[in-house]
């Protein structure tokens, strides 16, 4: 088996790595552990920047997502009982964001991937990668979990293939730097049953803790408080949950928190992670492979996008022209991005959670930050820019 | 001995809110515990915002800072050994800062206070205050230090009289919340005879620590270094300050630091400190009295600035119409923006400064800030309005 792009992960960042360089006329073969109907019905949240719907619009894959995907103009941010309303539209001249759940991306990439013909392996097992530090790198795999074993020879390895992949784990350890940090937050997440409760997504910064009041269908909603990291969903019975949320949220003069039977509910740690470099011979790293950030900020789904744009690229200028420089510094000029994205997530994280650990002072710097921010049009500018998606990393990163 | 307003401390609090009440027709006496030729030769450095500028000015004691004062149109941010020029003056729409030493403020507030026949009171001793929780609140002192004590009898009394003096502690502690943050960080800070090293103040970020290159004169220079706040300034001969401090701004091609005697040279800690709530009673305090900053926001001269143009519209308010509801939310008005000084202060030192006991994420996220400020106009924007100064809370604050 040949291809000239093994893909492993068959998430946002590997679908759209095998579209983006089928557009340039670059073979791939994408190999996922997960069979399609898993990988399309596990439910993630999406919040997608401009630039990941201009992506997914140009890319040609981006008709139902304008069709059945919901355009904010703006966020509401709540602290000490008052909200304030971020019109992120007229910050940013025209920026938006566009909620458009991950698993949809996902259905709609692969259905393109297999309408031209792309090469999926779901369901595969055993995924090792060799000689990845030499010009023929090769995945050895097993289709449907038990065949003998398979090798795809490659001239590069896209590693898409999330936190606990092996990609990552190929790279020597004295080659690559992980550095982390766990917070002292969780997220209850619940899927509750009930109308709409705001026409925008409300971020409130409580004293018994973050919420974040959010939405995913008109019956279908999505919301979010922060418990310690360590808590048992078994201690969360539904009347809890709506007790707590709406004393952390129903501070707003007359607004009620529409409550209703929650359909699904559990508890996620939140922490940051970036590998460095995020590339290692022939194999390259992107999407939640090489980094992970808290769900703050909405970043995750958004990284991988801007990390396969960046990849496609270096690996098109070498096929179209030989030319390995800009495949040689994939990985600079991914991580610039990446580090805004999660200096963004930290910041959004820090500044909207409860940390029992801060003394007084940490408070008051914290809602300080709060105060600036709503009384500032350059910081609530930085906010809209930061949120709606900076620029792409490469003009600035790329000499002439 | 009778006066309306009873001040204690001759700083620039004490000082400007004397005048300022003076012009308004309101009668003050100062207390000063240092001598006239103390407080006059106490070397402060000084960066004023444009609104301490133009409250200097309009209040008529701005003239000798205009001849004498120099005015920067943007300071320059140096990491990873690039240098970026921050154009306050642009991003801001024309405000500017000028530099120009606190104790040249003092001077020129004392001879007009002393012009105008305004008491002031040198060199007193056992300050201490009584009855300021009933309507004719006393200071008691001694003259000379040694004469038999006196007692004032006043409307109200100000306690401009900085972090060690009596007034806060008059202050019980069941009423009062001290919040504060001691820093990992000291300035070593030097006097040194040598043309001007730049045009413009350059703030750098350096592994080996933070840097501040400044200027004082066109013959005499100042400059700091982070070091270690239990350093001994004994560790440090002249010619290790100068390789120190070459060592961590040198790094831009061909610009070289010129050295020469250094005249002076002390090493002081940092911390940030406010006081909660800034009145008790018939009691106010501003200033240094109510908070400190760490200094490299350069904001400890301006908050004091800005403490006493709120207090002394308060008490102008209540003179001229008898109405205590300002004066009665003094301290929130003012907190306000002793916390928005404090966060920008709290954010220039983290940011600026190489803290030993962050983990590599943490460094991470310090350099990326550092990548996304000097790339986005909004943050930059946010950067010149906080350092050149943000408007008084006024408007916002009192209801009409």
């Amino acid at each position: 088996m040949k291809t000239q792009v093994g893909i492993i992960g068959a998430g946002p960042a590997g679908l759209m790595l095998s579209h983006l360089l089928h557009l340039q006329g670059i073979d791939s073969i994408i190999l996922e552990s997960r069979t399609k109907e898993e990988i399309e019905s596990t439910v993630r949240a999406g919040i997608l920047e401009q630039g990941t719907v201009d992506l997914l619009k140009s890319a040609g894959v981006g008709d139902r997502m304008m069709r059945e995907g919901h355009v904010h103009h703006g966020i509401e941010i709540q602290y000490n009982g008052v909200r304030h309303r971020v019109n992120m539209h007229e910050l940013t001249e025209g920026k938006e964001i566009t909620a458009y759940p991950q698993h949809e991306v996902i259905k709609d990439l692969v259905a393109k991937r297999l309408q031209d013909e792309g090469e999926i392996y779901f369901n595969v097992g055993d995924v090792s990668l060799q000689d990845v530090d030499t010009n023929s790198p090769k995945i050895r795999f097993r289709q449907n979990q038990v065949e003998d074993p398979d090798v795809m020879e490659c001239d590069f390895i896209a590693g898409c293939d999330g936190y606990h992949g092996p990609s990552r784990q190929m790279m020597p350890l004295n080659l690559r730097q992980e550095k982390k940090k766990i917070y002292p937050f969780g997220w209850l997440g619940i899927l509750a049953e009930t109308p709409i409760a705001n026409p925008e997504l409300i971020y409130a910064n409580h004293d018994r803790g973050f919420a974040l009041i959010s939405t995913r269908t008109p019956q279908l909603q999505r919301h979010y408080i922060q418990v310690d990291p360590s808590d048992d969903i078994k201690n969360w019975s539904d009347d809890r949950i709506w007790t707590e949320l709406k004393a952390r949220v129903e501070t707003v003069d007359g607004w009620q928190l529409p409550d209703g039977p929650i359909t699904q509910k559990s508890i996620v740690p939140m922490r940051s992670f970036t590998c460095e470099p995020m590339q290692c011979g022939r194999l390259f790293i992107a999407g939640d492979s090489a980094h992970i950030v808290p769900p703050t900020g909405a970043k995750g789904l958004n990284l991988a996008m801007s990390d396969v744009q960046v990849l496609n690229r270096c690996i098109t200028d070498y096929y179209h022209s030989g030319d390995k420089r800009h495949l040689e510094r994939y990985s600079e000029i991914a991580l610039r991005r990446v580090w805004k994205a999660q200096r963004f997530s930290w910041w959004m994280t820090t500044t909207l959670h409860r940390n029992h650990e801060h003394s007084s002072f940490e408070r008051g710097i914290q809602i300080s930050e709060l105060d600036y921010l709503t009384s500032s049009r350059a910081a609530l500018t930085s906010l809209a820019e930061n949120y709606t998606g900076l620029p792409l990393e490469w003009e600035s990163s790329v000499p002439v």
